[in-house]
């Protein structure tokens, strides 16, 4: 189903765009990325597709949540690549704004959300989330979508997300969709693409952590203690790996529990040689 | 041109009227106020309901803008007499949330400009312009306006808004309306309540001081720091006024300038008692 997409740069011409469609009752939905698409992207356009009249999708590598010693400038990037993929999962439009559009000289507004973003990746990555609600409030505000579209990769960012567009009272639904993985296990990520065959195989541990955790869980074993240091005694014994965070909270507040339960989220951060991964499980 | 006005307390019942007058291709005005309306709020409302098919105005006494110190409690309310005023001044719909509605439990999310709200009334108000942002950025996007009126009287106020509605990409028309003023040139305030007889009286010298100002100027003295002495002066001399600040900027950026020139603010904010006044006049 190979479409004609379009590549629409300036921001008044996609404002443009999405206001008039919505002016004739077509409904929106918006895949915020950083492009360098792979599958993960792909369920989420695919769900927009599917729900909406129009699927539009943004492709920006956002600039003010990437920290001062962080990858902004290696972040992988291919738009050809990214609109055929795009194009066949039914996108109309994508928005591929410069960085001086978005952020021109003298810019001063920050969106912040408190508290959840204080913890997990928050400690690690000091501003990420301030830039991520405020890139997504701009998109908002240029598309205004009936939909937006989130994976569940991200857990922390799905939640600080949905805070926001409750807090602001954006007029938006905000889907979060499942991680979608490599045959092996591993969570897709743009980032993958920077491991070396060994760490890519080290890279493994992650998800053989949470699911060797759910597995205790479904077996019986609840205190978040416990599990916690035979995640971090498994991660701990992979060479190549070095943890950020081990997180063992409640799946909508983020608040740390002392025992697992329905709806508790284990997140995970760790580094596999230079590469920060992160993946995580809900219990069920 | 007394018309049937309509008071929604509800978030979403606000959200739904304005979406559906929006999706009718209606246009949408909206004057943000705290209500207690004088004749500064009628004049916005009247170039509100002269440039738009519907004309809503909010009344919310904000929580957030206010400091702990501050008036919040005090400020003065009277919604019956304010719907009457509206209603002649032909807004269409008043939207009077309560404090839990637009903050409930939990709430966490703000925006902040940097920079240009740190000085002048951001200085002796601190948090002040990020309640303001905040809870700017919450009607635009409940009511999701075509224009938006705000009042000079709040010079830097208006600039800020103009900044976060460019910046974050708002799809909505700032227009700052001039300062409306008492006979005796004293600006309307809903804050004016709280003065006594002598402190009325004593009040003038703000509008006074800046007649005094232009004039200088008018007459060929553009070096700042001569006509802030001159204003300084002046007001010292009122034994009931005590000087917040008086600023001498230009009147786009509020960055100081040395001399006076075309588009030069200069603005004060002045202690009549216990009660703060705010006053500017820009530089033709």
């Amino acid at each position: 189903m190979n479409r004609n997409i379009e590549i629409i740069s300036s921001l008044k011409g996609f404002q443009n765009y999405c206001r008039s469609n919505r002016l004739a009752r077509k409904t929106i939905g918006l895949v915020p990325t950083m492009g360098f698409l792979h599958e993960g992207h792909l369920s989420l356009m695919r769900q927009s597709r599917a729900d909406n009249d129009i699927s539009v999708i943004s492709i920006f590598v956002n600039p003010t949540q990437f920290g001062p010693a962080e990858d902004y400038d290696a972040y992988p990037r291919d738009l050809d690549r990214d609109s055929r993929m795009a194009s066949e999962a039914g996108v109309d439009v994508i928005f591929a704004p410069s960085a001086r559009d978005m952020y021109p000289e003298g810019y001063a507004t920050y969106v912040n959300i408190e508290r959840i973003t204080e913890k997990m990746c928050g400690t690690s990555r000091p501003g990420h989330f301030r830039g991520v609600t405020t890139v997504v409030s701009k998109l908002f505000n240029l598309a205004q979508p009936h939909r937006a579209y989130f994976g569940q990769k991200d857990a922390q960012q799905a939640i600080v997300i949905k805070q926001m567009a409750r807090d602001l009272n954006f007029d938006i639904e905000i889907i979060v969709m499942p991680i979608i993985r490599e045959e092996d296990g591993l969570a897709m990520s743009s980032r993958n693409k920077y491991l070396s065959p060994e760490e890519r195989k080290a890279a493994l541990v992650l998800r053989k952590s949470l699911l060797m955790a759910e597995g205790l869980f479904k077996s019986g074993v609840t205190e978040a203690a416990i599990i916690y240091n035979r995640i971090k005694d498994m991660i701990d014994f992979e060479p190549l790996a070095k943890i950020d965070y081990i997180s063992i909270v409640d799946a909508d507040t983020l608040d740390d529990v002392g025992k697992l339960r329905q709806n508790t989220l284990i997140a995970l951060a760790v580094f596999i040689g230079k590469t920060r991964l992160i993946d995580n499980i809900i219990l069920t």
